[in-house]
């Protein structure tokens, strides 16, 4: 936790914040923040600053026998500053298990994406839809966890689409308009197609990572259709929580 | 598992493999690969090739009452194919925590690393060095895992260095010599010396990843007399597991 993420039911008044649970844990247990010490806040969505840890004992609870086990603490906050540039970068993911899905949503905050569309392939285990890490909760948890990691505060959106066909045909030609089109995926043949590093202007990308057991030719068919091109990473199969930082070093 | 990875050991003639633990059930139950399918093998630091499955009913277990429950299968084994190309580039990792230090030994393998050198740091807690994780048999085990997902076979070496400042100023030196060395780390002033990914030729790098608490400044000027040059990744604070591959993804 790098930057402490406030949310608007964390303001007691215009300037100060109240915190329990993880933060509060975090800010004692692990910077072990004294009184006055200044930590790095942001306002979800909203500007970052600093926050000045205010006294846990103000006059409302020097009460007699005295509480020594605070379960809150406050800070005095200064939002001034601009979150950092977002990375142009639209991702569409081949829904992943529970873990790896985890992982991703967390890596991709950090790395500044702000769109994610978790997309259905055909070989996506079915069952994997009903996994509760797919919940609006648990999906913001762990963006959460990675915009506090990369100190930034601005939420990515996450869209689920279930049906490929629909989503490639209708919906995509429209998201990859302006951008550039990627789709993690060895091909073996035409290289001329293959989407070339020389481009990596400073533009706006749409990059596909599809399942573990691969896309399959009639989805990179639909893709390529829909304006996609393929960018192949090698002989190596790489996992796809590696696939995105690598792909993102290489355009930006 | 992309590539099932044979030892010695599991040589019971010069083209058939007995395997038993982890790959038979993978192969079992994760394959469900029947008779006379192929398999894609390796040899450890060797060959890869192909591996055909070989009835588990062999004339000396056709006893009566029959065995249901295998515990091992046969491969017939084709070893003709070189192993990928490795990645020029030397890791150097503060030692991370055990779970973040699996998981990049893991990647690291994956991605074609060929050595990896665990160094301490400042910020390196020093009770970290006695992780059970920094056994040899836990490390493999990463190791193994990550170019069974890469489709590779050539084990990468790890060496383990405790002590920060002689390594840096009597190792590094030679072991940076012909490489482009890199270090992670912001650099705040001094943009002239900071690397430029223009001369992103074709040759060896060697790259140092510092500890999540960051590099201290005499640590950062230890390692530039010794001759690396700093490589500022953008303002947001990456998680060690993803700074790796996007470099890698910068670089090659």
């Amino acid at each position: 936790m790098n930057l402490i993420l406030l949310s608007d039911a964390d303001f007691i008044s215009p300037t100060r914040v109240r915190l329990s649970g993880r933060r509060f844990k975090h800010i004692q247990e692990i910077l072990k923040a004294q009184e006055g010490q200044h930590l790095t806040v942001g306002k979800i969505n909203g500007l970052m600053g600093q926050g000045t840890v205010v006294s846990e004992e103000t006059e409302q609870n020097l009460s007699f026998p005295r509480k020594r086990e605070s379960t809150y603490i406050e800070l005095e906050v200064k939002l001034d500053q601009k979150p950092p540039q977002a990375l142009h970068l639209t991702l569409i993911l081949a829904l992943p298990r529970p873990p790896m899905l985890k992982r991703i949503l967390f890596s991709a905050a950090m790395l500044g994406i702000k769109k994610i569309i978790i997309l259905n392939f055909n070989r996506v285990e079915k069952s994997l839809w009903n996994s509760s890490v797919l919940k609006i909760a648990a999906m913001e948890e762990q963006l959460i966890l990675g915009l506090e990691q990369a100190k930034d505060t601005v939420m990515p959106e996450v869209l689920l689409k279930k049906r490929f066909k629909p989503f490639v045909q209708d919906e995509l030609p429209g998201l990859i308009k302006g951008k550039t089109a990627l789709v993690a995926h060895p091909e073996k043949v035409v290289t001329g197609t293959t989407f070339s590093i020389k481009s990596r202007a400073c533009h706006d990308f749409l990059l596909v990572i599809g399942p573990e057991g691969g896309i399959l030719d009639f989805e990179i068919s639909l893709l390529k259709e829909a304006g996609c091109q393929t960018l192949d990473l090698g002989p190596r199969i790489l996992r796809t929580d590696s696939v995105l930082p690598l792909v993102v070093g290489r355009l930006f």
